[in-house]
């Protein structure tokens, strides 16, 4: 039932906590594990324990960064502790489970988790769709990774649990876009923001990331970006027609 | 809001678990930590694992027996892996969290977490009013005991939160009977069963046990409880006016 949903793991520095998020998976029927740069794996200590869950360390990703990672999925979710300033669509892990599974098996799920200390940068979070923040102690807030894991997991087992097949598959729906495809409208983006002179290469980061904040949270399906996609490439003939 | 509620760890074998037991109950707001025979007890890697919540650690109370750390416990849930042969009153940890967060403050809580490879024995389980069992993968069914704290005390955190003061505060009830009480009142039963020649004294123990389930699904009342002792005090009575 949870097989479209990966756990990312990003810069974990103790081995032993990929181990722990490995069993904590496994715990809830999960088993996409992916790992982004970490300090140390494989690893003795991350084998130890995962404690029977090894398949799912054998089986893990490693890749170099975060955008290669979550290339294939097409809703993505970031696990954040602090209270962040920027305005951003939050979901508690009951929610977050309840959008998950009822999106249906067909739509590639990634679910970042940051680093022990300092969790998730905020140019990372501009990737995603939603933050997911746990309820706990707002004097003490920060979970070891692997016991957010094992939250996190859990709802998502109860959920699909509670949901009927009927709900699941609701394959009918045109797909929602896939991270590698936004990622690609971006570029196009830039690229023809550039052309009309509306950003200045060199000084563009700011507005770029407000603009995938936008996109990110609207959540596009496949056909409306292709819509867009057409937009830029008129924006540009035109353009070019003009110079 | 949980402070009537306390987590009790039964020969804990990884002094590394019980500091990270302690760092998922000080991340849900809860203090109250119990310790029976842990194999080693403080040490370096408990520290380490709390991460912050040495607190916890600092004010856990060690005992030599189970009886004892839940001696003024009022509702006694037993967590479990396995599925028993036995039947008995079983909760999920967010029925459970329900169950405990509208009992009210004033009732002392106690949730039993049993060994890392083995969990809970049966007559330990008999000292319980419910099980909980926490859903999962049927073919890899062990959490981590601080994985398993974590979810439970997440749901009790979230129920928390989710309840009004009035449902919480029902301290116009009856108070349930503490272990302590209901242990004296076994003794006593056994006693006037043996006085009447209902059991002999070395062949009890099965017949016992029936009764311990008996009387603590129920869960009693003190004023229940003192009807059942005035009942006994007067077979008493009476078995001794025939000799």
């Amino acid at each position: 039932m949870l097989s479209h949903i990966k756990i990312i793991l990003v810069e974990t520095s103790h081995p032993g906590n990929i181990g722990a998020v490995a069993r904590a998976m496994k715990n809830m029927t999960m088993t996409e594990l992916c790992l982004v740069s970490p300090k140390l794996f494989p690893s003795a200590d991350a084998t130890s324990r995962a404690s029977g869950a090894d398949d799912i360390l054998a089986k893990a990703t490693v890749y170099s960064t975060l955008q290669e990672a979550i290339s294939d999925c097409q809703l993505v979710i970031g696990a954040s502790a602090r209270c962040r300033t920027i305005s951003w669509p939050e979901m508690t892990p009951r929610e977050c489970a309840e959008k998950i599974t009822t999106v249906g098996y067909h739509q590639k799920v990634g679910i970042i988790f940051g680093r022990e200390n300092s969790g998730l940068k905020n140019h990372e979070l501009d990737l995603c769709h939603f933050l997911l923040r746990i309820p706990c102690n707002i004097d003490y807030s920060s979970l070891n990774i692997a016991a957010a894991v094992q939250v996190v997991c859990y709802e998502l087992f109860v959920s699909a649990g509670q949901q009927s097949p009927v709900i699941i598959g609701d394959r009918g729906k045109t797909p929602k876009a896939t991270t590698l495809q936004m990622e690609s409208f971006y570029t196009h983006l830039h690229e023809t923001l550039t052309d009309i002179g509306f950003i200045h290469p060199d000084k563009s980061k700011s507005i770029m990331r407000r603009l995938r904040r936008i996109y990110n949270r609207v959540h596009l399906d496949v056909k409306e970006l292709d819509i867009l996609r057409g937009i830029l490439r008129m924006s540009q003939n035109n353009q070019k027609d003009k110079i």
